[in-house]
């Protein structure tokens, strides 16, 4: 088991809370010592921190709680390994371009045969099956898409169907974006919340802390966090269901549906 | 005008003494303001930090200077903008997956009429030359191998010959990595250096610093730097010339030639 943690708003915002919590996981309230790595959009930038020793250990992630980078979207994960050595390498999220835009991707669980799907255009560069996922789906998308869909609801069908296809062969509780959009999969684990305006204060499950979003937030921020645990004990976290699908753009769920 | 630093080493080593004189261009002895990024390879794993502000005000150059990365090929570069405007994504070292390796990128200079020169498979993310120029050669490897070359000799020559096509368009001072080996190209400006036993102490040009690499080395150790200027005062840096083709690899210049 890994732990997954997105981000999705609709004003440049920094996910330090957050992040503080999710990092106590990694060797401290949780066994996921295996690496860690995070992935903000800026605009259509893109840049990711990747470590692979235990998150409460790395000077990357405290580095990363004390450096407040305001991003649109964050896909983040800590690692307990199963398939696929400790490494560099293999430590998600895991990007590549497709259509101008740079596409990432983090995993928790296992594929059962997924290395006997055949891969087009894109090759891993690590030998986790999470990785070897991801690389098939920008393949299809690819293959299906020559040039990037003009309709959304096209490219979002397309990705979900893919999605289902790898639900099968195991545990496929994931976080994809392209930079607009955060893709996701619950499978078995997968928790959401939506901030909006009347902010309050909220209390980590995982450390002694709380912060007070009237103090950090206008009025018109629209944040949404997704976690495969709550990460909040004064909160009232929504968990996925099995199978379900979702799109989430700008701070909101955009769309959602049962495969 | 930006600036170059590269490092191709035999052992995993940090570059933290040569990035300290380089950061210093960015902003406080050199005008490159506009942005910086730096990527390390460590084996097959590759990890880059980004930041579209002065290096010498940045908080994860100050981070990477104090935390010692060790790796066995580094890519750097601080911006001084030209085409494309100041963002994240138009920052270097630009990075792409070819046949399950990642390649990563930094060019200094202009290319006039680079945009009219047809992508195949990669295509930017920003709006810089560089970036377009980079996408390019990737997709005309990939068309002339469609799988990786097991000679070596056909790699290079095919890289050789398309950075000298992309020469003839303006400036083209290149870094470009694979991993295994780290390429260069000298449009008007690269100087190489390389360290190896007997170590001495070296002091910086751009800062009151000194190291002995002596403390810091194995007599086993074979480091080089590669940088648009010489960072240090007190060793013998040689010019490349005007049309040089370089290829280094574990720390030593393994092949060179006048286009």
């Amino acid at each position: 088991m890994c732990e997954l943690l997105g981000m999705s708003a609709n004003v440049p915002t920094d996910i330090c809370f957050s992040f503080s919590g999710l990092v106590k996981r990694g060797g401290d309230t949780g066994v996921h010592r295996d690496g860690w790595g995070i992935a903000f959009y800026e605009g259509k930038g893109y840049r990711s921190f990747h470590d692979p020793i235990a998150s409460v250990d790395s000077e990357v992630a405290k580095f990363i709680q004390s450096y407040s980078i305001k991003s649109s979207q964050v896909i983040c994960h800590i690692r307990k390994a199963n398939r696929g050595r400790v490494s560099l390498e293999n430590t998600h999220p895991f990007s590549r371009e497709l259509w101008g835009q740079v596409w990432s991707f983090a995993h928790n669980g296992q594929l059962k045969g997924i290395k006997k799907k055949q891969l087009l255009n894109y090759l891993p560069v690590g030998s986790t099956d999470s990785e070897h996922a991801f690389c098939w789906v920008l393949g299809r998308l690819r293959d299906e898409f020559p040039v990037k869909p003009k309709s959304k609801v096209a490219l979002r069908r397309c990705i979900q169907r893919l999605f289902r296809e790898l639900a099968q062969l195991g545990v496929f509780n994931v976080l994809m974006s392209d930079a607009q959009s955060l893709y996701t999969y619950c499978s078995t684990k997968l928790s959401w919340l939506t901030r909006q305006a009347p902010f309050d204060s909220a209390r980590l499950l995982d450390a002694d802390v709380s912060i007070d979003f009237k103090q950090e937030t206008s009025s018109n921020d629209v944040v949404t966090v997704i976690a495969t645990e709550p990460l909040t004990s004064n909160e009232q976290w929504t968990q996925m269901v099995v199978g379900e699908f979702s799109q989430f753009r700008l701070g909101r769920k955009e769309f959602t549906q049962l495969s």
